[in-house]
């Protein structure tokens, strides 16, 4: 079975955002003041071959863990779709 | 109402993710050579105030075209959430 994982990687919330910030401050220049808040992060597509759901999650958390996040300072949450 | 956006900005299929093709081949130095196609793209969570839903999502169409996003090497999709 071959799945489709979509996987969000952003800075923990009790951490500063420095990029989020500077773009927050460009939606007033731009006449967006209503948006704020922002915060920037990554997003990872990515296909697993596996024989079951639970394998695949595991595949994914696994590489969320080695690679993809950096867990002192990132948190993270994905999807799996069967494809 | 006051809305929150989570936003996916990915570069287009039909171009080089060299970001991702490397992710790609890490994997498979740490023995997740189940795992291929990885794209890297980027994840924004912003907050929106707005007299109704259609007005935040044009709002934020208008921050994914102006700012958020290169459309010529990036296609972006969001979800609107009220909050």
């Amino acid at each position: 079975m071959r799945f489709k994982a979509e996987i969000d990687v952003m800075p923990l919330d009790a951490l500063l955002d420095p990029q989020g910030k500077a773009v927050t401050g460009s939606m007033k220049n731009i006449g967006l003041e209503m948006i704020d808040g922002v915060r920037v992060g990554k997003h990872i597509r990515l296909f697993v071959e596996a024989a079951s759901r639970g394998e695949a999650d595991a595949k994914v958390e696994e590489a969320c863990k080695k690679i993809l996040s950096n867990q002192i300072m990132e948190s993270y949450s994905f999807t799996l779709e069967e494809v």
